[in-house]
Protein backbone atom coordinates (compact mmCIF):
# COMPACT_ATOMS: atom_id res chain seq x y z
CA UNK A 1 0.00 0.00 0.00
CA UNK A 2 1.07 3.53 -0.87
CA UNK A 3 0.71 5.90 1.26
CA UNK A 4 -2.16 7.96 -0.31
CA UNK A 5 -5.79 7.56 0.02
CA UNK A 6 -8.19 7.86 -2.75
CA UNK A 7 -11.49 7.74 -2.17
CA UNK A 8 -13.70 8.96 1.20
CA UNK A 9 -16.89 8.19 1.08
CA UNK A 10 -19.85 9.10 3.32
CA UNK A 11 -22.91 6.65 3.16
CA UNK A 12 -25.87 8.93 2.88
CA UNK A 13 -29.24 8.60 3.82
CA UNK A 14 -29.98 10.92 1.37
CA UNK A 15 -27.45 11.74 -1.12
CA UNK A 16 -29.31 14.79 -2.94
CA UNK A 17 -29.42 16.78 0.19
CA UNK A 18 -25.91 15.65 0.98
CA UNK A 19 -24.81 16.85 -2.65
CA UNK A 20 -26.50 20.07 -2.21
CA UNK A 21 -24.74 20.70 1.25
CA UNK A 22 -20.72 19.98 -0.31
CA UNK A 23 -22.16 22.17 -3.27
CA UNK A 24 -22.70 25.02 -0.83
CA UNK A 25 -19.33 24.45 1.05
CA UNK A 26 -17.72 25.36 -2.56
CA UNK A 27 -16.81 21.69 -3.76
CA UNK A 28 -17.80 20.83 -7.67
CA UNK A 29 -20.29 17.70 -7.87
CA UNK A 30 -19.31 15.99 -11.06
CA UNK A 31 -21.93 16.00 -14.12
CA UNK A 32 -21.37 12.33 -14.70
CA UNK A 33 -23.09 10.87 -11.98
CA UNK A 34 -26.61 11.30 -9.74
CA UNK A 35 -29.28 9.64 -7.92
CA UNK A 36 -27.74 7.14 -5.66
CA UNK A 37 -24.21 8.56 -5.93
CA UNK A 38 -22.27 11.48 -6.57
CA UNK A 39 -18.86 12.18 -6.98
CA UNK A 40 -16.33 15.32 -5.86
CA UNK A 41 -12.98 16.18 -6.91
CA UNK A 42 -10.96 16.86 -3.55
CA UNK A 43 -7.64 17.94 -4.74
CA UNK A 44 -5.52 14.43 -5.42
CA UNK A 45 -8.34 12.32 -4.03
CA UNK A 46 -12.39 11.91 -4.28
CA UNK A 47 -15.45 12.76 -2.13
CA UNK A 48 -18.17 10.11 -2.75
CA UNK A 49 -21.66 10.75 -1.26
CA UNK A 50 -23.06 6.80 -1.67
CA UNK A 51 -26.45 6.21 -0.75
CA UNK A 52 -26.30 4.29 2.33
CA UNK A 53 -28.56 1.57 1.68
CA UNK A 54 -26.56 0.86 -1.63
CA UNK A 55 -23.32 1.31 0.31
CA UNK A 56 -23.84 -1.66 3.05
CA UNK A 57 -25.05 -3.74 0.36
CA UNK A 58 -22.37 -3.33 -1.30
CA UNK A 59 -19.62 -4.12 1.48
CA UNK A 60 -22.19 -6.04 3.32
CA UNK A 61 -22.30 -4.33 6.36
CA UNK A 62 -24.67 -2.23 8.61
CA UNK A 63 -23.24 1.49 9.40
CA UNK A 64 -23.85 2.59 12.90
CA UNK A 65 -26.57 5.49 13.61
CA UNK A 66 -23.92 8.26 15.41
CA UNK A 67 -21.24 9.85 14.44
CA UNK A 68 -18.86 7.22 12.80
CA UNK A 69 -15.21 7.03 13.97
CA UNK A 70 -13.36 7.89 11.20
CA UNK A 71 -13.90 12.29 10.52
CA UNK A 72 -12.64 14.40 8.40
CA UNK A 73 -10.48 17.88 8.75
CA UNK A 74 -9.94 21.07 6.81
CA UNK A 75 -7.42 23.09 7.25
CA UNK A 76 -6.80 26.50 6.65
CA UNK A 77 -4.30 28.98 6.31
CA UNK A 78 -5.42 31.61 8.78
CA UNK A 79 -7.70 31.78 12.32
CA UNK A 80 -9.75 33.86 9.99
CA UNK A 81 -10.58 31.31 7.56
CA UNK A 82 -11.31 28.99 10.27
CA UNK A 83 -14.19 31.30 11.18
CA UNK A 84 -14.98 31.53 7.03
CA UNK A 85 -15.72 28.12 7.02
CA UNK A 86 -17.59 27.33 10.01
CA UNK A 87 -19.63 30.42 9.12
CA UNK A 88 -20.27 28.57 5.46
CA UNK A 89 -21.05 25.57 7.25
CA UNK A 90 -23.65 26.94 9.07
CA UNK A 91 -25.30 28.95 6.27
CA UNK A 92 -25.41 25.82 3.98
CA UNK A 93 -27.45 23.81 6.87
CA UNK A 94 -24.80 22.34 8.74
CA UNK A 95 -24.38 22.54 12.58
CA UNK A 96 -21.61 24.15 14.34
CA UNK A 97 -20.62 21.42 16.91
CA UNK A 98 -17.69 23.30 18.58
CA UNK A 99 -17.87 26.93 17.96
CA UNK A 100 -14.31 28.36 16.93
CA UNK A 101 -11.51 28.82 19.59
CA UNK A 102 -7.99 28.23 20.42
CA UNK A 103 -6.30 25.05 20.48
CA UNK A 104 -3.85 23.34 23.41
CA UNK A 105 -1.36 22.61 20.74
CA UNK A 106 -1.37 26.82 19.57
CA UNK A 107 -3.92 27.03 16.72
CA UNK A 108 -7.24 28.02 16.16
CA UNK A 109 -10.31 25.23 15.25
CA UNK A 110 -13.61 24.07 15.76
CA UNK A 111 -16.33 21.70 14.39
CA UNK A 112 -18.95 21.38 12.11
CA UNK A 113 -21.33 18.55 10.92
CA UNK A 114 -23.11 18.29 7.97
CA UNK A 115 -26.80 17.77 7.72
CA UNK A 116 -26.36 14.68 8.17
CA UNK A 117 -24.30 14.35 11.47
CA UNK A 118 -20.70 13.83 9.90
CA UNK A 119 -17.67 15.60 11.48
CA UNK A 120 -15.26 18.16 10.38
CA UNK A 121 -12.55 19.68 11.76
CA UNK A 122 -12.19 22.96 10.79
CA UNK A 123 -8.32 23.99 12.07
CA UNK A 124 -5.47 25.99 11.36
CA UNK A 125 -1.93 24.71 12.47
CA UNK A 126 1.02 26.38 11.00
CA UNK A 127 2.80 23.62 12.39
CA UNK A 128 1.33 21.51 9.10
CA UNK A 129 2.17 23.40 6.51
CA UNK A 130 -0.26 23.49 3.40
CA UNK A 131 1.37 24.49 -0.23
CA UNK A 132 -0.10 26.07 -3.33
CA UNK A 133 -1.55 23.26 -4.36
CA UNK A 134 -3.48 22.55 -0.96
CA UNK A 135 -1.39 19.26 0.06
CA UNK A 136 -0.49 19.65 3.67
CA UNK A 137 2.54 18.22 5.29
CA UNK A 138 3.39 16.88 9.06
CA UNK A 139 6.43 18.68 9.98
CA UNK A 140 10.05 18.08 8.67
CA UNK B 1 -13.62 26.06 1.18
CA UNK B 2 -10.90 25.11 -1.40
CA UNK B 3 -11.60 21.44 -3.05
CA UNK B 4 -9.29 19.71 -0.61
CA UNK B 5 -9.18 17.05 2.64
CA UNK B 6 -6.37 17.94 4.89
CA UNK B 7 -6.71 14.94 7.68
CA UNK B 8 -8.79 11.99 7.84
CA UNK B 9 -8.47 10.93 11.78
CA UNK B 10 -9.56 7.66 12.86
CA UNK B 11 -10.77 8.28 16.45
CA UNK B 12 -9.12 5.00 17.98
CA UNK B 13 -9.60 2.66 20.92
CA UNK B 14 -5.79 1.50 21.17
CA UNK B 15 -3.41 3.96 18.64
CA UNK B 16 -0.69 2.06 19.28
CA UNK B 17 -2.72 -0.97 17.95
CA UNK B 18 -3.39 0.56 15.01
CA UNK B 19 -0.44 2.58 13.93
CA UNK B 20 1.16 -1.38 14.41
CA UNK B 21 -1.39 -2.19 11.53
CA UNK B 22 -1.30 1.25 9.30
CA UNK B 23 2.60 0.64 9.32
CA UNK B 24 2.19 -2.90 8.32
CA UNK B 25 0.43 -1.79 5.81
CA UNK B 26 2.96 0.51 4.19
CA UNK B 27 2.67 2.92 5.59
CA UNK B 28 5.51 5.62 8.07
CA UNK B 29 4.69 7.02 11.14
CA UNK B 30 5.99 10.16 12.01
CA UNK B 31 8.59 10.09 14.39
CA UNK B 32 7.46 13.41 16.42
CA UNK B 33 4.28 12.40 18.00
CA UNK B 34 3.21 8.81 20.06
CA UNK B 35 1.07 7.59 22.68
CA UNK B 36 -1.96 9.27 22.47
CA UNK B 37 -2.13 10.46 18.33
CA UNK B 38 -0.10 9.20 15.52
CA UNK B 39 -0.01 10.79 12.02
CA UNK B 40 1.26 9.34 9.08
CA UNK B 41 1.69 11.37 6.01
CA UNK B 42 -0.51 9.90 3.09
CA UNK B 43 0.15 11.82 0.10
CA UNK B 44 -1.17 15.26 0.06
CA UNK B 45 -3.14 14.46 2.96
CA UNK B 46 -2.93 13.51 6.99
CA UNK B 47 -4.25 10.27 8.19
CA UNK B 48 -4.25 10.90 12.06
CA UNK B 49 -4.73 8.51 14.80
CA UNK B 50 -6.39 10.04 17.74
CA UNK B 51 -6.99 8.57 21.27
CA UNK B 52 -11.18 7.77 21.37
CA UNK B 53 -11.99 9.41 24.50
CA UNK B 54 -9.55 12.17 24.03
CA UNK B 55 -10.91 13.47 20.35
CA UNK B 56 -14.52 12.68 22.03
CA UNK B 57 -13.74 15.17 24.64
CA UNK B 58 -11.81 17.27 21.69
CA UNK B 59 -15.37 18.11 19.78
CA UNK B 60 -17.79 17.01 22.62
CA UNK B 61 -19.64 14.25 20.99
CA UNK B 62 -19.52 10.91 21.33
CA UNK B 63 -18.58 8.23 18.51
CA UNK B 64 -21.04 5.40 17.63
CA UNK B 65 -19.52 2.12 18.31
CA UNK B 66 -20.09 0.20 14.75
CA UNK B 67 -18.71 1.55 11.49
CA UNK B 68 -18.77 4.41 10.49
CA UNK B 69 -20.91 6.06 7.71
CA UNK B 70 -17.21 7.75 6.18
CA UNK B 71 -14.96 4.99 5.16
CA UNK B 72 -11.69 5.04 2.88
CA UNK B 73 -11.23 3.56 -0.08
CA UNK B 74 -7.63 2.99 -1.41
CA UNK B 75 -7.36 2.77 -5.61
CA UNK B 76 -5.19 0.45 -7.09
CA UNK B 77 -3.23 0.41 -10.73
CA UNK B 78 -4.26 -3.47 -11.41
CA UNK B 79 -6.46 -6.31 -10.34
CA UNK B 80 -3.46 -7.90 -8.98
CA UNK B 81 -2.85 -4.87 -6.60
CA UNK B 82 -5.82 -5.37 -5.29
CA UNK B 83 -5.50 -9.12 -4.30
CA UNK B 84 -2.00 -8.16 -2.97
CA UNK B 85 -3.12 -5.06 -0.52
CA UNK B 86 -6.08 -7.10 0.76
CA UNK B 87 -3.65 -10.36 1.42
CA UNK B 88 -1.54 -7.65 2.96
CA UNK B 89 -4.52 -6.89 5.18
CA UNK B 90 -4.89 -9.99 6.32
CA UNK B 91 -1.61 -10.11 7.17
CA UNK B 92 -1.60 -7.23 8.87
CA UNK B 93 -4.23 -8.19 11.31
CA UNK B 94 -7.19 -6.48 9.25
CA UNK B 95 -10.64 -8.84 8.82
CA UNK B 96 -11.71 -9.64 4.79
CA UNK B 97 -15.54 -8.01 4.54
CA UNK B 98 -15.24 -8.96 1.13
CA UNK B 99 -13.16 -10.66 -0.36
CA UNK B 100 -11.82 -9.25 -4.36
CA UNK B 101 -14.62 -9.53 -7.03
CA UNK B 102 -15.60 -8.34 -10.34
CA UNK B 103 -17.74 -4.72 -9.57
CA UNK B 104 -20.84 -3.82 -11.44
CA UNK B 105 -18.98 -0.87 -12.69
CA UNK B 106 -16.12 -3.53 -14.75
CA UNK B 107 -13.58 -3.07 -11.80
CA UNK B 108 -12.25 -5.79 -8.97
CA UNK B 109 -12.35 -4.56 -5.65
CA UNK B 110 -12.92 -5.71 -2.19
CA UNK B 111 -12.91 -4.62 1.49
CA UNK B 112 -11.28 -5.11 4.74
CA UNK B 113 -11.53 -3.72 8.01
CA UNK B 114 -9.06 -2.59 10.56
CA UNK B 115 -8.37 -4.27 13.60
CA UNK B 116 -10.60 -1.47 15.22
CA UNK B 117 -13.60 -2.25 12.49
CA UNK B 118 -13.01 0.75 10.25
CA UNK B 119 -13.75 0.18 6.61
CA UNK B 120 -11.86 0.09 3.33
CA UNK B 121 -12.59 -0.55 -0.02
CA UNK B 122 -9.66 -1.68 -2.57
CA UNK B 123 -10.37 -0.88 -6.12
CA UNK B 124 -9.05 -1.08 -9.45
CA UNK B 125 -10.99 1.44 -11.56
CA UNK B 126 -9.74 1.98 -14.74
CA UNK B 127 -12.17 4.66 -15.52
CA UNK B 128 -10.83 6.80 -12.31
CA UNK B 129 -6.81 7.35 -13.54
CA UNK B 130 -4.00 7.67 -11.25
CA UNK B 131 -0.98 9.98 -11.81
CA UNK B 132 2.64 9.03 -11.03
CA UNK B 133 1.97 10.94 -8.14
CA UNK B 134 -0.62 9.02 -6.63
CA UNK B 135 -3.66 11.74 -7.22
CA UNK B 136 -6.81 9.82 -8.28
CA UNK B 137 -8.56 11.65 -10.88
CA UNK B 138 -12.86 11.82 -11.62
CA UNK B 139 -13.22 11.19 -15.13
CA UNK B 140 -12.70 14.23 -17.88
Amino acid sequence: MQPRVSIITIAANDVERLAAFYEAMGLKRHPGFGDDVEFFQLGGAILALFLRADAEKDAGVEFAQGIGRVYLAYNTLSDAEVDEVLAQARMAGGRIVKPAGRAFWGGWYGYFADPEGNLWEVAHNPAFPIDAEGRISLPK
